[in-house]
């Protein structure tokens, strides 16, 4: 969640709320500076790495779910690619090496101002190692899954994506939009 | 770009910039209220709309590249999906109806903080018209694409990608990483 938007960052004057000339939405108006703060949804990326049969998961270490395992993702950052916050992501979570194949899944989730995207990965060896924001690491077998202990609905997703592909012997890109809470 | 972060937008005080406690990058720290601020790339997300075998340009009555052609594009907001971004956009820039189809391009923008989307689509009338952004829109074959004149370069990539699948039969989500400025 962003902080209140009350006063400027740039000069700290209290904030006007209204539609800018020319736009139309209210943003933050600073009539000190003249400065306009928008807020936008972030992306959120991370890697579905496969060893043989077996996908990576993460033990959260951290809120929100914690306990709870996920896919290695997180807040793409400024001055990076989305495939390159995917492979950080996945080295940070899970102290894992990976080759990044194909982007997999993308999701709008409106309600949280977030879009997902994870990216189908191979694992380049089995020295992975829980990061400091997991509290174990492990592969799992589509039967292993731990369908009821799965942190996002949109991790959920793209395990099922994947493993209904991989019956299939065809994967494809699956873009959806969240609607909160998941039906 | 984004105004200077020198103040929290929750309270005002004047920000730390140091490393949060399990974090690995500088941010925005508020010793005051304790609000954090993270920025984060934003999404540009546009529209690849056909009519027969036609594309929908728009020329840009704003800068940057004022004068310049382009997809009907721009920031995905907060509460909207990536789709709806690109169907507000259109609709915005070219006040054209279009029907969505696959997400067609995915470029990485790192330099300057952003991820571009374009979907392809389909215009549903020819009731398209200038919108407060653009000088003009038009539709225009491949032979008629204002190749020199277009304002940005994911755009381009984006027309050169559509034609060439159209051309093989075959349309396929590009992504891609862009070097800036382009080589």
């Amino acid at each position: 969640m962003d902080p209140a938007l009350i006063y400027c960052t740039a000069c700290g004057t209290r904030l006007s709320h209204r539609v800018p000339e020319g736009d139309s939405l209210t943003r933050g108006i600073c009539d000190g500076c003249g400065a306009i703060h928008y807020r936008n949804p972030r992306l959120v990326v991370g890697a579905l790495a496969v060893w043989e049969e077996k996908v990576l998961l993460c033990r959260r270490a951290i809120e929100p779910r914690l306990g709870k395992w996920t896919l290695p993702a997180g807040f793409m950052e400024n001055g990076e690619t989305v495939a390159a916050a995917a492979a950080r992501e996945t080295l940070e979570e899970a102290c894992a090496r990976i080759e990044l194949g194909a982007m997999f899944s993308h999701f709008s989730v409106p309600q949280i101002n977030q879009v997902h995207v994870f990216y189908q990965a191979r694992l380049l060896d089995l020295d992975y190692a829980p990061g400091i924001e997991s509290l174990e690491v492990g592969l799992f077998s589509e039967a292993d899954i731990p369908w009821d202990e799965i942190a996002f609905h949109t991790v959920k997703l793209s395990l099922r994506h994947y493993f209904a592909d991989r019956a299939r012997g065809s994967f494809a890109l699956h873009t959806e939009d969240l609607i909160w809470p998941p039906r």
